[in-house]
């Protein structure tokens, strides 16, 4: 079960340098002074990657959209990247739509669909990566085209050095990797994870870590951000009625703000009565890429465990297409 | 027990008129091309009702910041509102110091504290709400307050009629929102309540939901959003192990994108198997803001109640003092 599946998984290293080629043709873009990027489930979430990861490296605002609607603020002269793996997301196609009718800047990252036939007929600049994935395991294809899009638009200058250097060190660790999170996942079998990220830091990768526990382990989660949640779900957390089924992931980064540092611990003591049990995942490596996407890697290869370790098929999402079919 | 707070919490609808007088003295704001919300809990989800009320209406980006830093996309001609119901919120403290020393165009939103005193001695525009409330129960001062600010700076129209309307029709609907609240919390309790709102309409209304679940109640609950959750969180959502625990909380609003009405009834249906109880919310009067707020309003009761059904103290957020205090 799982076995071509868990090459996806595995080879997100691999993925994050063969990414590099599918820009090479991808012309100059206008340099925008507002970047909006418009995706869904594992076709969104580089857009948020992408945006903890420019946090203090750019001075343009970047919004993810995750919706039908263009937003009311977006101007001809910002620039739209429009990620839709399959090119057929409903949702993005309707962003996608309205913002040709206004005339606005667009970029797009697919590897098919009607959102590549448009992107023909319109010459719009795309970036077309190999399609045949899950659209969460494409993300290191759809993450790296991202920065290549904003690479062309001088937004920032060229990020080949990292991505390589995030490659090399997340390939050698693959098998420390595999082994560690094949452990935790054992640990995870019928528990409820509660996630414990920081703004702008670890924020994205603890939503990329929920979303794959909901597709990949067919189980809930929970994410918390600091500060926020030490102004209202401590509460709850602190006193909890069912906390034996509760586990608590605390993602850890270097960078993290030396009073969110400190708010973690005291946090983690605070709630210590109620949950009890808990692991803290500290990213790795050289470089802010390198540690973001270190988070992925690792709480990627969790899910997958925790499905195997749960008797679930990682790969099926059989709802979704049930959602699809019923939408018609 | 909660007898005076629940002064606080039904007040609510004469809150929201009593504010209006709050933000007479304001001066004149220069009219900014991008606005910054900055601060936690019960003074930050003004700023996301504010987002969702305004998405259509204005042009300019809204950004809420619950960070201790300051966005580097933010320039000197945007303008940052501190919410700071207490004033001494420390996360609040440094991005307004940023803010200051960066010459950023600044209002205040306060009851006091540091903040205050600052911003007197900075000249910074500021609104002053009475103190002595829990920093949840000051939302209608917060957001009414938000709303005088932007009206100021010429970003929006008066508002007053809005406000004026939704005070009226929320104080008529006291009792009956009272009695409902009460049943809807018998049934909660004991429950996981699972709640689901819609990008842009009851996203807002469903966070503050959830943290009134968390503080007032001492629950944990779960927030989704549609159409995101379709492409994740439903995977588990259909195949839950222990969703004997679990209670759907669906908010409606008329205004929500016909295909995410078309979403809700598909996706209940598909999870209805995993989750058996099931309660709908629908958002009532004439008007978007009267609307967000039966919403608001509504939930607010019904956390209250559960408090008191479950026999915990609706007003206690006790850990959030002892966390304060090992802060220091």
């Amino acid at each position: 079960m799982g076995d071509s599946f868990f090459k996806q998984v595995s080879d997100f290293p691999l993925m994050l340098k063969a990414a590099l080629a599918f820009s090479k043709e991808l012309p100059k873009i206008k340099k925008p002074s507002a970047i909006y990027i418009s995706g869904l489930g594992g076709s969104a979430i580089g857009g948020d990657l992408v945006k903890n990861y420019l946090r203090d490296k750019i001075a343009i605002p970047i919004t993810v959209v995750r919706d039908y609607l263009l937003p009311s603020s977006i101007k001809k002269e910002d620039l739209l990247i429009c990620v839709s793996y399959s090119g057929n997301t409903e949702e993005a196609l309707s962003v996608f739509k309205s913002a040709l009718e206004k005339g606005i800047n667009i970029a797009i990252i697919t590897s098919g669909g009607e959102i590549h036939r448009r992107a023909l007929k319109e010459q719009i600049p795309t970036v077309v990566v190999p399609a045949g994935l899950a659209p969460r395991s494409a993300l290191p294809y759809l993450l790296i085209s991202l920065l290549k899009v904003l690479e062309k638009a001088e937004v920032l200058p060229l990020q080949d050095r990292a991505i390589l250097e995030a490659s090399k060190f997340l390939s050698a660790r693959k098998k420390i990797y595999d082994t560690k999170a094949k452990r935790l996942a054992k640990k995870l079998i019928g528990k409820i994870p509660i996630i414990f990220s920081s703004v702008g830091t670890t924020e994205a990768c603890g939503y990329r870590l929920k979303c794959q526990f909901n597709e990949n382990s067919k189980a809930t989660a929970h994410l918390c951000v600091f500060p926020e949640l030490d102004h209202n779900e401590i509460v709850n957390l602190a006193r909890l009625e069912s906390a034996a089924s509760l586990f608590l992931l605390i993602l850890k980064d270097e960078e993290d703000h030396e009073r969110i540092k400190k708010r973690i611990k005291i946090t983690k003591e605070l709630i210590g009565k109620s949950i009890k049990e808990s692991a803290e995942i500290r990213s790795e490596g050289e470089g802010r890429l390198c540690r973001m996407l270190s988070l992925v890697y690792f709480g990627d290869l969790v899910t997958y465990h925790l499905a195997l370790a749960k008797k679930v098929d990682p790969r099926e999402v059989y709802v979704i297409e049930k959602l699809k079919e019923a939408l018609k």
